[in-house]
């Protein structure tokens, strides 16, 4: 029998593991530039902190992979990287404002489908302690600038406040059934004005006014109040960092957690495809049990930034970092191969010798397959001349070269 | 309430977590210099792998994370990356030799000590497809050259060959009980010779004969048989990779897998920490479905590495990657200290500023308490000069210097 990765779960072969961590070296360092300093914290944490509340609460067991340890430890492999960095910050005393990135995975029990998987990486940054929206257009810029890098042109971060949508919807609708209306309106992406209303009308409430209000397209249309005035804040912040064009104000905008407060966000790639999302949770980490402490933080979803990248080839890398493969002639000459793989790595070049005993035609054969770049060609003439045949597998065209000449190209490629 | 990590888990604060990322990054760069390619695969497992024969066997969900999911799947966290790998080779078709690496976290339900973790990192390479010894020396060499990086000078990898341990305890033990024999065997750095020799007794196994062979120092003392033959190779070539002072032949060497069928390592520091091993796993490819397929592979304890690393001021790095704080002195000089800190970033500059709207004494002590080595001081009359003081932490001299020859300090550096 033949063993698949469990349902929801997917294997990345080298081609895609490559391409997820140039990823996530782009996010790595620019991260890093901004000042965020990586955490890392388990795969799984006790149940009671993820159901607690300001969090999911307790109906989060039907979303996440829930099991107990041998001594019957409630346990759940962590839905985000939010909570874990509350229960850090909790219970730890760094330095405020603490910047913290972390790239790692996250495991939700939803059902599988296109770009949706039960287990995926996420890229998060966060800033705990500070209440400026400084930091939120930190974050924001960084992801930007992540974006840029990585060769999107056309994304968009919808921008909102949980402060104007609680404000503009408590006229017209009454309070008890405000968080229903948030969860029907999170869904307009999906099943459109239409879908809205009809659930609305479900719930028993009047479709029109709400609509109404999700038709608003400017920030100017709205009157004043907190949330009008954080959002306006935020716009003439990152006026300042150069990133406003990228920001739009999306009064529809929910985003499914119940732990934000303040400002949210949700960035999208062309073809409004999601690949992320944050906002200002300023309660979260009071009600795990730490102090009273401002936090904010956005999240990027690398599978399927990696999915729309490969989608429209945006990547320009290699298929293997392998640049040089070694080729004996015959058995006689590998131990000159070895010799020469030793002193090309002790060069710092990526290289391979044949493991497998194949004669000439074959090692030729592997490095094709693998696509690596290049060929040194190994046998006894070769070495008692000291100058070696470099195959160019692209062209096919050879030059021959000494070993010292060959490690100089190298080192300038 | 406070909530602390599952029993058996811990955080890494961002010091350590940086300290982690070296080791990491270092031992990707040497995977990636050998030839290895990336490969990720699931947390979690079905059961079956976990528990395929070959492998564990049923007696794993006593030391794994065994849980099911919503539809009463059977899974269990990794407790290895070998078993994964294991999976995706014998169900997909890559060229051979398929040289992978992989830098995850792993899981037993074992019990927590000093040095001793239920999730821990390792860092894997294996060689799969090849039955050469080349191959695992290859893997050797790529030890030996991460932990030369890091800084280790007296680390030591025991050797031996599962072989050549049948071959010599069938001699004197009932082949019944050599499983039994091996598995006592493997706790003599726990328990010492004469532990060994105790439980030994209670299996009703005479120790005399079995402590004879454990205390053969040198392979020349060895008869001749194939387990001999692989190890005398195995030597012959790692002298060719310059590693054989590294390899050091230890005939108690067992290792605890059970998939081992030939020679099997153990890397150990300084004062006798393992931090890691591996060998080679002829059958376990064919075990669990695949094509009958030799392999080899080795591992490294990453936690463990930090740990030593850290008791022994090994390394050499900040603790902060941020390379300077821009300070403004007031708040009518925010604005001018977010556009330099823009500056400083577009010039990929590791840079922080203030998010606080704290006094200027305030950031100073920021930045002091994240030991960032440089404030940049941004103030009206600095503006108008265009001219800042760059403050050096350290020291506390100040240097009044103009944004582009800062900027050319820091990309010096």
């Amino acid at each position: 029998m033949k063993f698949q990765p469990p349902k929801g779960t997917r294997d990345l072969l080298p081609e895609d593991a490559s391409k997820l961590q140039k990823i996530m070296e782009i996010c790595r360092s620019v991260f890093t530039k901004y000042g965020f300093e990586p955490l890392i914290t388990p795969a799984f944490e006790s149940f009671e902190l993820l159901s607690a509340k300001g969090g999911l609460g307790e109906a989060v067991k039907d979303e996440i992979y829930y099991f107990k340890d041998k001594s019957d430890r409630e346990l759940g492999l962590r839905f985000d990287l939010t909570m874990p960095l509350a229960r850090v910050v909790s219970s730890t005393s760094l330095p405020k404002p603490f910047k913290r990135y972390v790239i790692d995975k996250v495991w939700r029990y939803d059902n599988p489908q296109s770009m949706r998987w039960r287990e995926f990486w996420q890229a998060d940054i966060d800033v705990v302690g500070s209440g400026s929206l400084l930091s939120d257009v930190e974050c924001l810029s960084a992801i930007c600038e992540i974006l840029d890098k990585l060769g999107f042109t056309d994304y968009k971060i919808r921008t909102n406040s949980r402060k104007l949508l609680q404000n503009e919807f408590e006229k017209i609708v009454a309070k008890e059934k405000i968080l229903d209306v948030f969860r029907i309106i999170d869904k307009l992406e999906k099943i459109g004005f239409d879908g809205v209303g009809d659930e609305l009308k479900n719930k028993g409430v009047d479709p029109t006014d709400v609509l109404n209000i999700l038709k608003i397209g400017s920030l100017d249309k709205i009157s004043d109040n907190d949330g009008k005035k954080e959002l306006g804040e935020l716009f003439s912040i990152a006026k300042k960092f150069g990133i406003e064009k990228r920001l739009k104000f999306d009064i529809s905008l929910v985003r499914g957690l119940e732990y934000y407060t303040s400002v949210v966000f949700e960035v999208s790639l062309g073809a409004n495809v999601s690949c992320g999302g944050g906002g200002r949770y300023d309660a979260l980490i009071e009600k795990v049990g730490g102090q009273s402490m401002p936090a904010t933080g956005i999240s990027l979803g690398l599978d399927r930034i990696l999915e729309v990248m490969k989608e429209n080839n945006m990547f320009k890398t290699e298929k293997t970092a392998t640049k040089v493969f070694v080729a004996n002639v015959d058995e006689n000459a590998l131990n000159d191969a070895i010799k020469i793989t030793k002193t090309l790595r002790e060069n710092d070049i990526n290289s391979q010798m044949d493991l497998m005993g194949r004669n000439f035609g074959k090692q030729l054969e592997y490095a094709n397959s693998l696509q690596i770049p290049y060929v040194l060609i190994v046998g006894p003439t070769e070495v008692k001349k000291k100058k070696f045949e470099l195959k160019d597998m692209k062209t096919g065209k050879q030059r021959e070269l000494s070993l010292n000449q060959i490690i100089s190209i190298f080192s300038k490629l």
